[in-house]
This record gives C-alpha cells, structure tokens and sequence, in this order.
C-alpha cells in the first residue's frame, strides 16, 4: 500500500484544531501516517469526527447532539412509535437511548406517553418545545452545516458520496 | 430536502445485522428516515460503525480494535515517539489513550521506555511481539477487510470516497 499524500496532509492540517496544547516536538517533526492514511475505516472516523465537531458548533446555541438531533427528526417523521422501534432504526444501543431519553424528556422536549392500543407500552412523542427547538436545529444545520459542506464538496460530489456511503451501509 | 431511497433501503437492510431481537412490529412497519438520509454526518456515522464491525470480525484472532491497530502501525511507522505525539496524531484524548497503551502493554505488545534525550520523557516502542501481531493484523486487513472494501466499490470509487473524506478531515 502507498502513503495517500492527500491523507497525511489532511492528518496534519486537522491537528491544530485539537484541544490538547500544541507539542513543540510533534510540531516540528510531523508524525508519518504511513498506510493507515490509506485505510478507509480511519479515513471515515476522522471526517466523521469534523463533521461531529461542526455539527455540534452550528448547533451550539440549542445544546443538540448529532443522536438527539436524529431522534427528534425521527420523532417528528414517525409520530407514535416505541422507544425499541426508534432505538433500533437509529442503531443506538438500549442503555445509550434510554439515557438519551432521559435527557431529551428532561428538557421537555418529548415525551412518553402510555399507547392506548397497548397499554403496557410507551410511545414516544415530540413537545411543543420540542418541535420548535427542532425547526430551529433544521434550520441551523441547513443553513450553516450542510451548506458549508456543499460548497466544500460541491453538490454532485456530496451526492456520489452520500450513494458510496450508503452502499457500505447497506452492504458491507 | 428529499429522502435518499438508497440510504432508506441502506438503514433497513442493516436493522438484521443488530445485535437486539427483531421487533416484530418495527420490521412490519419499517420508519421513515426522512431527510435523515441526506444528512452526510448521519451517513458517515453509518457506514463507519460498519467498517468497524468488519474490521473487528476480521482481525477476531488478534484481539485487536482500529484504534488499537492504528496506534501499533504507528509506532511501527514512528519509533522513538512519545504518547502526547501518538496520541495527537491518531486525535485520541489522552485519558483514552492512556488507558488503551495500558491495556496494549498488559499484553506486551508495546512498551514504556525512558528516553535517553530527556530523561524526563518516555517514548513508545513495539516489543518483539507486538510487531508479529501488528504483521499477522495487517495480513487479515489487507486479505479480508480491505479486500471485500475494494471488492464492494472498486478501486476507482474507493480512492475518490479516500479522497472526500481526506478533503472534509483537511479543510471542514
């Protein structure tokens, strides 16, 4: 395998935005990535992990998790279903989704609410809060996030990306 | 924003693969993802948990997580380098990585060695073991993972998706 020059590039442009304070050594003397700058598993988790970081900058005034933000769109496109039937379509394991849960109800921004087709289940629906705080957030991701990486990319490189990773998801 | 039926279909054809029981009522009333499925951040995180998942079943004998085998690739690439610059390399929050050095000297793959620069310092190496294991992990990946990858998009599409994601962790 060869050393993608565009990777170790990228590995070396993402390190300033770290939060840890910036060490002299590793400065001057960059680190070679060698081939796992060739390995799309870590290419995936850095880009995600920019995208994270972003997602949650451009968001930062409504205090939304790229999970939460998932779970209130999904609540509001699939009013009354159970928290399994969310859990499971998001892939978010149990323990993680009830905590989440948790939260969310916390601020007031969905509910759970006894089924009246079978009372020993919970489904799940959004507040009035929750689903202004969730035009907000589309807003916001809208205009600042997904904008910002559709002119980086431009749209037809953002779409074949989208298909390349939805191919993987589907099919690997 | 419109929804993306491959990434729709992507977000069924994955529910099997879980690790929960099936909910019958959620498998005969799949949900709509909406414009989830245009939202790259959610498509990445997607495919990478993915990746993940393989690379973890391919490399099983070994024992070995990516972040675990991109730190032995690492040191192989970079003797002599301290863990604040391994660990800013890789983006790894020092507690984390602390943690994982522990658990990878625990089974004498890597080792702790002062350095005779600074005495104060300690730089990382890879024992004799863990260069047998970091060479039998990169056989595994390059045979099954990254083979069956290849396989999946093609040469030609895997090093256009390696380009993007490189673009987005450089300049996102």
């Amino acid at each position: 395998m060869t050393v993608s020059k565009a990777a170790t590039t990228a590995a070396k442009a993402s390190r300033p935005a770290r939060k840890e304070p910036a060490d002299a050594v590793a400065e001057s003397h960059a680190l070679q990535l060698g081939e796992l700058s060739d390995h799309l598993g870590y290419a995936l988790k850095r880009a995600q992990l920019k995208i994270f970081e972003d997602f949650l900058r451009c968001v930062a005034p409504l205090q939304l998790t790229p999970a939460q933000f998932s779970v209130l769109l999904l609540l509001d496109k699939n009013p009354g279903r159970n928290q399994t039937e969310i859990a499971n379509t998001l892939g978010i394991l149990r323990p993680n989704f009830v905590a989440m849960l948790d939260g969310l109800e916390g601020r007031d921004l969905c509910a759970r609410v006894r089924s009246t087709n079978d009372r020993r289940s919970h489904i799940l629906v959004l507040t009035d809060k929750g689903r202004a705080v969730l035009a907000r957030a589309k807003k916001l991701v809208a205009t600042k996030h997904e904008a910002r990486l559709n002119a980086l990319l431009g749209p037809a490189n953002r779409a074949a990306l989208l298909a390349m990773l939805a191919t993987i998801a589907r099919e690997f």
